[in-house]
């Protein structure tokens, strides 16, 4: 009643909204940019099924940003994520970036 | 390359990513289980494609579970969610709840 | 080595912080605000010695900013806290609202 | 009306009530807790007053509790935290350990 395909579809959607509301609202500066990119990347892969995860947090976009305290909440406007999900044979390739100042999230390919 | 089907489990699993991320670790009671009921669904039901969002926390096992202090951190092990996502023509139902000691998201039908 | 005020003051600025961040991020639209007021203030006053929270998220501000879509992610710009905190003989009345464009936590009083 | 050394309390709280609600949660394995460990401290250091934070991950704990999929959701049981506040000339000291099976945020000292 479900394929393999809907399943990994399914499945990748799962890792995205995990990863937008798990660290959406996280303090961050240009000078913790960084560690945050790879705890991001490193947790969600974590998941089933979740073979790469890969975030750029965008550090002109947050210095332009930052407040008197020098550093502002993450959102989805600081950030690109592309991740590679596999599910028996089926390959999902998906990516979130800024789109009309929503950050959107899409399916690219399901191979 | 991407069909309607797949893009409305996609959508379909944001919703489940979210709205465990976003509510997990939500110190709940007995007593405040039904206002948490009723916000997780109402802030999910405002994604794009999500028709409608039930809730149900189990009061009986928060009951059991709670500490010293009468509450406990939300967890998949104290909930049920049910779901309907309609993209384009294509329905998809789908649901949460313990599997084998873990909180299971799962595809009920795609229509 | 600790007073009273001190620890009721911690007290209370933790309320705050597991407030903020277990909230922002939400999925919030006119229609959806009142049920998440609730369920904010209901989750946080199980923490201990938390006597009252009391929520209030601006509609009219979420009708200015929602996007294509009908709805915004919860920031502090979107919502005031007052909480009374009680320990030991220590009543902390605290606050947040914006200034300056942040959302500034603030003692209020400490009796 | 309200002191410093109060004060510092305060935000002493705030922060240890942002870390826990912004990470718990979080899917963590034994071979993503460093990453976990760095990005938490760099994130909470920015906030203001924050001079430093020590974050550690149990990873035996972890090994001992991962379910078939090999990883957790963050919760206190698996870490201990210890920040270092500063506000005007007020040092404030806190820890998060457990104790009796809930994870306690403690003033050390305030100074």
């Amino acid at each position: 009643m479900v394929t393999d395909p809907q399943q990994a579809c399914f499945e990748a959607g799962i890792k995205f909204g995990s990863l937008y509301h798990q660290f959406a609202g996280t303090p961050v500066s240009p000078d913790s940019a960084d560690s945050l990119e790879r705890a991001i990347a490193d947790a969600i892969e974590n998941q089933p099924f979740c073979e790469s995860v890969a975030v750029d947090i965008d550090e002109t976009a947050l210095a332009e940003a930052v407040d008197d305290h020098g550093y502002v909440e993450l959102t989805g406007r600081f950030m690109e994520v592309r991740m590679r999900i596999e599910y028996e044979d089926v390959v999902v390739r998906t990516e979130m970036a800024m789109a009309d100042g929503y950050p959107l999230m899409r399916l690219v390919s399901v191979e």
